[in-house]
């Protein structure tokens, strides 16, 4: 994706550096952060530095990388030990963000390329993140023949080029719908506490000259009701093998939402965010974060000096889980770059077994 | 409601000033604004110095009162000019916010004895304010009656002490279970844009010793998947003839995501709520408000000093609905200061004819 003319991956890796957008400063400041070990990469996950499923994935492939080529004197003179660090660090790697399914299968391919080498494993992240482009592309290929011209598209969070390496899950179809000539105009939820679909989604699609507007996660039913939109669009962190699916905190909300006003809703992920170990939503593991992240927000003042306040009363107490799990009768379809299935068990087997 | 061990009312008059709660400072500061005319009292209506349905319904009144009281000396010299200044003030304060029914049942009540005088006006007023507080007593005494021990309950913006002259409509069944030794669970929306859960709800709830927690707007289907919510009380703007009901942005999400997991989901209001005039809810006007509450947040840093920061990236357009409508079939029940009624044409007639 361009930025300020010059086209950026949002995440890369040369030689040992791991290259990420700074989610965290943006859209105030456009910075990219460089990350020169496992464990700094892995805290740039924790802290949202970088975030997305996808971009998480990227993230944990290269955390992995990283780890091996750190321990990498030890690969020929201590294999036994070498192969305890590295498996330390893909436990460490794992625990930084628990939701995501791209997460865990990163870190379960780079590791096992790292047993063979470093190098193995650095070829193998590097493979991941190429995979993740190409996969975005095709989802957006996909999803972009459900997008008819003048469509009124509601998205929730930021499944964009952010959360992935380019591209995106749930906007790389309207970029495609874009490409070709379609008008298309995007409602934005904000998505508190995070404020991922301001901050980051808004951000984005101004960039790349699309039509939106930014509305607050709670105007979507009143915007169903006076016709406005068309259909639903969110991205994924972990689908389970029945297609329950778990994204940011109040996709379950609109996905509601959608099916009472009969608005279709569509999921977009790649195969990387199926778990087949998991057979239904209830086992997903649901992220709580901090309760700071609903009591204060940061931003610049009028002069653009960044201030931290406090949004509530002192005192006061916050629930914040960080992802919901929408059911499987509530999808409309799961845009992947294998094509459009059904959300149900025997439309995920076959994609599976279609490799 | 008290207020560091001293009863305060959310609003009152005492000769022509009007006092209220500054709404727009809490809970950073607590604060009484002095309005000495009709036309401050009209502004502190729109900046929402004052709001809620009730409080901006006896605001109305009292402003009425202002104006009557200001022309006090045409009354009897001009009594023809002491008319049209009167009826010029009406309009006046009815163009301040257009959702809530009680601001046009108080200037039409107020208005009307003003012609008789500007002391009758006064007294009109003042018997407004005691009718919304005797009005909150009861509904608080007949919504007790549908709250167990140990319930969960999910509120949506802010219908409490602060919303009426005290008490409030969605929170003062809650204050008189706790009257009554019932143990209660409050979960409150943080209601975006606003802030109106987080800011005052949270706030009347921690000063009343009620036990809470806030949470985003997008964690209600998750809570209520989760087993979490016994129900769901919020209060209305306006209640159509059919009980379609006007409330703050987001309740009707609420009330769909509700009958969607079988949870009950009551509205609490005076009959000064009802319009009898509008047949459904599709006649209800929507105020829409700057996109500025959107994009922008107000409160303290660390060290107390306030800063209104910006959430976007510059450019960023939003809508900013302030309300929706939830229709009949969602509402389980409407709690009024007559008992509890049906979410329909009837109950609402049997109600207004029971006069």
């Amino acid at each position: 994706m361009n930025f300020a003319g010059k086209h950026y991956r949002s995440i890369w890796m040369e030689k040992q550096t791991v290259f990420m957008v700074d989610q965290n400063v943006l859209p105030f400041e456009f910075k990219i952060f460089a990350s020169y070990s496992c464990s700094d990469t892995c805290k740039a996950i924790i802290d949202m530095t970088t975030r997305g499923a996808g971009a998480i994935g990227v993230a944990a492939g290269f955390a992995m990388a990283q780890a091996c080529m750190e321990n990498g004197s030890l690969y020929t003179s201590h294999p036994e030990q070498y192969k305890s660090k590295i498996e330390s660090a893909r436990k460490q790697i794992e625990s930084t963000r628990p939701t995501a399914r791209n997460l865990f299968y990163a870190t379960e391919l780079v590791f096992a390329s790292g047993i063979i080498s470093p190098d193995s494993a650095y070829e193998t992240a590097q493979w991941l993140a190429e995979q993740n482009l190409n996969d975005a592309i095709k989802i957006g290929e996909f999803g972009n023949t459900l997008i008819k011209n003048n469509a009124r598209i509601l998205t929730h969070c930021n499944a964009g080029w952010l959360a992935f390496v380019d591209y995106g899950s749930a906007l790389s179809p309207i970029y495609v719908a874009q490409q070709q000539g379609k008008d298309v105009f995007v409602y934005v939820d904000e998505t508190r506490p995070r404020l991922q679909g301001a901050r980051l989604t808004a951000w984005e699609l101004k960039n790349q000259g699309i039509n939106h507007t930014l509305v607050p996660d709670n105007a979507a039913a009143y915007l169903m009701s006076k016709g406005l939109i068309d259909m639903v669009i969110t991205g994924a962190d972990r689908i389970a093998a029945n297609a329950d699916t778990a994204n940011k905190i109040g996709t379950f909300e609109k996905a509601i939402l959608a099916k009472e006003f009969g608005i279709p809703f569509y999921i977009a992920a790649p195969l990387s965010t199926f778990d087949m170990d998991i057979e239904d939503g209830n086992q997903i593991i649901i992220e709580e974060r901090n309760a700071d992240e609903v009591l204060y927000a940061t931003g610049p003042d009028q002069l653009g000096a960044m201030h931290t306040i406090r949004l509530a009363s002192e005192g006061i107490t916050a629930l914040n889980p960080a992802f919901d799990v929408t059911p499987a009768t509530y999808i409309s379809g799961i845009i992947t770059e294998k094509g459009v299935i059904l959300a149900n068990r025997t439309s995920i087997t076959g994609l599976f077994t279609k490799f």
